[in-house]
């Protein structure tokens, strides 16, 4: 057998998420079929984590085995198969010991926040417009409360937070905030993210920045472990995961 | 009676163009549409000049008359109307004289061509994605060829090549071709174009740009005066309206 390591860009926007589900159409069914038909064989792929509704992906990975080594014309089959809002970017064979998910040792992601006034109408799909007022300062020092390593439990939502078996324990490396034309982006490095970890966290750093909740509340957070004292998800369309790394850790 | 010009913003994906016609939904009705009902009472703008289907803009210009001055509140009222892929974005009161086509005095055009084999989703409705191979010096040859002040017969759709009143004769100012990521852009400015002239223009670039066609061949082009023997027009997607000048010529 031989294992394939998948690096995908999708738009989310018509995609009821990343993951199989019996309602709405997700990316990985749609990956799942292109390579059906061009390996005329069903498989399974198992992507690095799912991404909701309406996020976006530069560089999602997943991967299967097959048990034939691959054509080199296989990228091109799959992207003339896939919808243009789907592209597989590269194909690559890896260790049989890797696993998209279990051997993963960070991940990136992006969001685009938009502050001024008119949204510009070729960022709708890409960006969360705020209609709040964003004290860019406040916001700065927000982010600076979540570096570090944490329990995010008050920061995940149930599919990971009820599990016992899940360590809610994650290091956050960095949250950039760079300006970008109408707002800003924050950017998100961590050895992992717990389930809608990133859009919660996103929503809390608004609701700071904004002046609804205190700095000192994000310290309290973390020891309550609770989801319901923190803020409301971000919208997703503003999200995109950027890159996932499997180097040493 | 006042006069007021529009700015206007627009993704030209999911429209008929910018033209108000019997089949499909234009983007002036929409604008119409919204003004009509913030203002209570029917009224036709003028644009700049058409757009056609699947082109986008981010400096169309367009003027109405009213016969009361406006309210601040009215640019939040018709965006709030209108659909998010179409964005005013301002409202200005001008002199009388003034006439959205009449008194231009330039127009930039930006076309963006995507050179590489994995099209980017995110640019998938923005950009050409050109299959054949350029060569990027053969097509800045091309580009230069057009400069300069030509009869551009050749190089214009029926709506006004075969007009007798409509003079031929423009002046291209530059033709700039900027690297970016994935391909280039082109970016076209002229004292005014004809119907399809931007779209025409870059598809003979890329004829010559793929070795179909000599590079001498633009010259003849000029001087034969006959849309049929130019290239095929490029398709709509990668195109926009950047702005409209209404500055001294």
């Amino acid at each position: 057998m031989h294992k394939y390591k998948l690096t995908i860009a999708y738009d989310g926007t018509h995609y009821s998420g990343w993951q199989v589900q019996p309602n709405g159409i997700s990316i990985q069914a749609k990956i799942q079929e292109a390579l059906a038909i061009a390996l005329k064989a069903p498989l399974t792929i198992v992507g690095s984590g799912r991404t909701d509704a309406g996020v976006h992906a530069l560089g999602q990975v997943a991967h299967f085995t097959h048990e034939k080594v691959l054509e080199n014309k296989l990228l091109a089959s799959l992207n003339g198969l896939l919808p243009p809002d789907i592209r597989i970017k590269s194909i690559d064979e890896v260790d049989p010991s890797f696993h998209a998910q279990y051997s993963a040792t960070a991940k990136t992601y992006r969001c685009h926040l938009y502050l001024e006034r008119v949204l510009d109408p070729f960022k709708r799909l890409y960006t969360y417009q705020v209609h709040r007022k964003i004290d860019l300062q406040l916001l700065q020092k927000a982010a600076d409360a979540f570096i570090g390593t944490h329990d995010f439990t008050s920061f995940a939502n149930e599919a990971h937070a009820g599990s016992a078996a899940k360590d809610p324990v994650r290091t956050l490396k960095r949250l950039d905030i760079v300006p970008e034309e109408g707002g800003v982006q924050l950017e998100l490095e961590a050895d992992g993210f717990l389930y809608k970890m990133v859009r919660n966290i996103v929503g809390t750093l608004l609701e700071v920045a904004s002046g609804k909740r205190a700095l000192e509340d994000i310290e309290r957070l973390f020891v309550a472990k609770d989801r319901r004292q923190a803020g409301m998800a971000a919208p997703p369309q503003g999200l995109f995961l950027i890159k996932v790394d499997y180097g040493p850790k």
